[in-house]
């Protein structure tokens, strides 16, 4: 197996950092992985936020789910779909042009996402642990002010980055789901009942000396993620930066 | 450099494909760094098709904005978000369970993308090459039949993959823009027209044996990509998928 793959392979993420910071030059190539991903018709539609400012990375540190260690990370990068410069360019030109839609809004995603996971694979191969935090998509109202955004500017996720520590590097990366689960053929195959709890209990054998109860996993899952005060605040902001992009 | 940023740097898009297949083992392992990516809270939000059927490969290369070279890859994933699992599993054991959103929808498209830059990096670190087809969001109705997409499931991008032409590794990697249009430190900085043109025009001063009009260009790239059929397209179909995820 070749070295890119096993860094693909490892990579688990790092939410405990050393003080020691990010060179210059490594921080340059992590940035330019990113600058140098695929783009949809070379057009990347996405716009990178460097968080040098640490007033700015506290208030991260508190607005995305109230995450501290965000705040004591050594490079943080907002990575945003961004269709401000391509409409404003267009209108630069073009008389009224078409207002930008939701298909701007996923193709910019897209773009933004590719470039941020290239920047976390170039961070690894040089030893400097990562972190994505989805909660960026939260507080549409306080992020548009922290972050200057303009209306066809959506932050799609920040990355905070930094050495990891010994308790962070021995750290046992989670188990995935098998992939006869994730890897469906030619079409999707909608699991029932029965095929979802196997799925989760193969993944829990995989530590067998966790003892695993199906459902009072799920329903505690249930209550700490997806029935959450972040999770629903989630789809509120989100739809908040949908309505900009509507086409009118 | 190490070789994992000089395969991220050297990386570009691959459309004709040798006729060679991409031996099992390796695809195995551009699967398996997929499933290996980050994935928030570990949930994997997304599943892979594995498109095997020439005959839907086929349907796919006429259905994806008629790009008869999709039908002639060695290999092509779906990459879908995905909170279907995750609603059905809640349902298995909660009573009445919220709704999916459009958080979860956007949560799912970061967890997916994540995942599919592994796969590319992965095949790249193979020699294998790569082409996104974003167009995979358009035509709604037809892919939900042709893949068997229930409610919470969403294309957000095919990617074909195979073994390039000696043309196609040849080919020059067509130049970004400059990084300081691309990384705003701390806040976003909304460029005037003539900051605007500077970016176009550094870009196009970088193959100095091309004339470069910069409103003709535009023009001409405002009708050819942004206001044509399939990016009309797929603002429709995008928000038809946006719908479902309405929290009711």
């Amino acid at each position: 197996m070749n070295e890119t793959m096993k860094q693909l392979l490892d990579r688990k993420s790092v939410r405990v950092f050393e003080d020691k910071e990010v060179a210059k030059e490594i921080k340059d190539n992590i940035i330019e992985a990113a600058i140098q991903a695929p783009t949809a018709g070379n057009q990347m539609m996405y716009t990178i936020l460097n968080i040098t400012d640490q007033d700015i990375l506290d208030k991260l540190a508190e607005s995305c789910d109230h995450q501290p260690f965000i705040a004591q990370s050594k490079m943080a990068l907002v990575f945003c779909a961004d269709y401000q410069k391509w409409y404003d360019t267009f209108a630069s030109v073009v008389e009224a042009p078409r207002m930008p839609g939701v298909g701007e809004l996923l193709l910019g995603c897209n773009d933004a996402l590719i470039a941020a996971q290239n920047a976390v694979v170039a961070a690894e191969s040089y030893g400097v642990g990562s972190c994505y935090i989805g909660d960026m998509m939260e507080r549409f109202e306080y992020h548009k002010e922290l972050l200057n955004l303009p209306r066809y500017v959506f932050p799609v996720t920040l990355i905070v980055f930094g050495y990891p520590t010994k308790q962070q590097a021995d750290r046992v990366k989670p188990n995935r789901f098998d992939r006869k689960y994730i890897v469906h053929e030619n079409g999707y195959h909608q699991m029932d009942n029965d095929e979802l709890r196997e799925m989760f209990e193969q993944r829990a054998s995989l530590t067998p000396n966790v003892p695993f109860d199906f459902e009072n996993w799920v329903k505690a899952f249930y209550n700490r993620k997806y029935n959450s005060d972040f999770s629903k605040e989630m789809t509120r902001s989100v739809n908040e930066y949908i309505k900009l992009f509507d086409g009118k």
